[in-house]
């Protein structure tokens, strides 16, 4: 069996969605790219987390050709792709519907960064892409949705904004590997809830000064990090 | 006794509500049909969810009379009951007093759709019947209730539209079968909790546009429907 | 031991608090009387839930003095005293400060009454005391939040409204025994969240229609009551 | 090993962090001083907590010296060792990124007293501290964060108030142990979940009347307290 060790730890991160609450029913799916083959391992479409094993994980092409699995990949898989295609840099990608990332998504907003538990996570606001045209829905519709991340990205680094909405739809979050894709997914729906919490106290609430936001992003994520253990 | 899986099938769709988290006390119930014999299984009343067993499940025929069981049937058959005469697809019903649905239902208001995550289950939004007339409430409630129901219906159809609010009252979710019933009750909780949260970030929230919502339901529900996986 | 039977039903009835999530730390307390002797069964004061066992429960009299029990009773005993003896047919009492019962009680508004839900277990509005004056804190606190509540029930039947809330403190809730005024608190949390919501929704909604109040409060509650089994 | 029961102590109250809900991923420390030797225990950086167990605990001196132990200490560290030489009578301290605390800071208001929930815990409303200058962030950041506390504190006795928010940031606790100042973390996102919800019901909610708060801090606290058992 191909990537036997991906297919574990997609497995794993898959199952991670539903243990951290930020998953019900089949709402949620998270993928890993071996960057030396080009293939991706993904959770298949529709199934029931509890089920989930594996050997059910589906792995395909860069093209979304499914190269070994019985079962029907995600159906957000062309998503995935592009994503791994435009951002050579990450390992993983997950996508919900959790529920204040959704929310903030449904209002058609980017998050602005109120604090310092957002600062250690995403440097800067979490953008939210304009909504996809008739065009690009009818057309294809889960690649456009990938190409309207890319786009809105721009030249940004896809590690130090490691998550944006989709308009009307919900959040993507990416990282190294699909473990550090969902923990993305924890914190974006965490910092989700607290930016509405935030608002509700005070609708013109201050974005965190820019000498803060560096700074903890730094101390967690920059050259010379701090935070946590050497390796 | 007669329809011995159903009842299981009916005891268990009950469980899950409690499992779900979308009822506390006894605030819901859920029934079956048996369209062969034209039986309705349902819960009993006011029974403890942990106390639920398929032997004490109520069978009723249409017109509401017990045919086998001991225990009184649900308050709410009649309503059940009505629902099984007008939606002549559907298998199973769910009525629950779930937070959030009941708020959108206590405020007496639709619920629009405003993203994908209520769009890949229903197809719009979930209305709202108007209140009962005193004469309803008075001559017959529960069976006005679900009158009040076939009525907002009009000629949709219940399947593409498995849910609704009555209000001042909460939800009823129905479906192929009494487990789709349920699932649509969980959904429903979640998508009124969503489009609530993205109201208080803007209470101007824009629908989602009509092209997206065909796409999503149809890909999920359509004729030429790929998500999940071949039955 | 005095009143074996009271302890463990009181226990119990206060470990119920905690297993139902509407208390945190030690902030809540559950209490019962046995009508025939005038002796009430309460919680001991600051002890953890977990430390809980029926022989720690403490037994006192009317006026409040400890007849059985090496542990000092709840703070809020003398509030529970004056409930008894004003409301002649109830068995238990139950304070707690759960969280959305709370918020109501701080912003000192009753509770409108705005669906089923609310109906089936409380006829019309949850009401909320007059804040306590500055002499009625320094003379008897816990006294006078117990005469406030009677006051504020007037003529009303207290097992019709089985459930207030004290201004800028929290709810107090009661029924037939200790198990039923948990309930009561259980269902109480549930309603005010639910009129919290259908505020954010419309700060406009209406109050459910009388005949529909009576009409549900009678199903449950009346002399022809027919839910739930005959006992 | 130094300070075993300490590192006992600390370690419990870090994972208390976790099972009482207030913290996810990595968002929280808890430390404790030994005042005889002037040594601090302190989690270390970036640790799961499940991975946590009383031999990773990190001493520090209050230079913010590692004294023993092969771990980084918590990034935090010179915020805790900051309090521990300002407010001489506590021996306990946690910061979190619990989430409705969170949000007052992040909105940059103090939490007004509105209620004898929060009476119980702290005598007034619970301060939030001017943002700190470009200055104080890119000198000392940690350190600066501890002066503006102390700062904000003023002439106030620690442990009647012992909860305090940074604004933009999120909330720092104390209280006599590690344990103390945990349950005090508990109170304090309990506090304000609570106040956020009375201001959606009211905007201008007004603050408990000082005679209340008086009466409640003292029945806990004061000389006289009789909550609780006597030790």
């Amino acid at each position: 069996m191909l990537l036997e060790e991906l297919r574990a730890e997609v497995c794993e991160a898959n199952l991670e969605l539903q243990r951290k609450g930020i998953v019900i029913l089949t709402w949620g799916n998270v993928s890993a790219i071996d960057r030396a083959s080009g293939l991706v391992v993904i959770k298949p479409s529709g199934v029931a987390y509890d089920d989930l094993t594996p050997d059910k994980m589906v792995v395909v092409d860069l093209d979304n050709k499914v190269v070994e699995g019985t079962l029907n990949p995600s159906t957000d898989t062309a998503t995935h792709t592009v994503l791994y295609k435009a951002f050579g840099s990450i390992g993983g990608v997950a996508h919900t519907h959790s529920m204040n990332a959704v929310a903030w998504a449904q209002a058609r907003r980017p998050i602005p960064c109120f604090g310092t538990t957002h600062a250690d996570h995403c440097f800067g606001a979490v953008p939210c892409t304009p909504p996809l045209s008739e065009d690009q829905v009818t057309s294809a519709y889960e690649a456009e949705t990938g190409h309207q991340i890319v786009r809105e990205m721009g030249n940004g680094d896809p590690l130090a904004r490691p998550m944006m909405l989709v308009a009307g739809h919900g959040p993507f979050t990416w990282g190294k590997s699909a473990k550090d894709a969902v923990v993305n997914a924890v914190v974006l729906e965490e910092v989700a809830r607290m930016a509405s919490a935030t608002l509700a106290l005070d609708p013109r609430a201050p974005a965190l000064e820019d000498y803060v936001l560096s700074y903890h992003y730094q101390r967690k994520h920059g050259p010379g990090a701090w935070y946590g253990q050497k390796a």
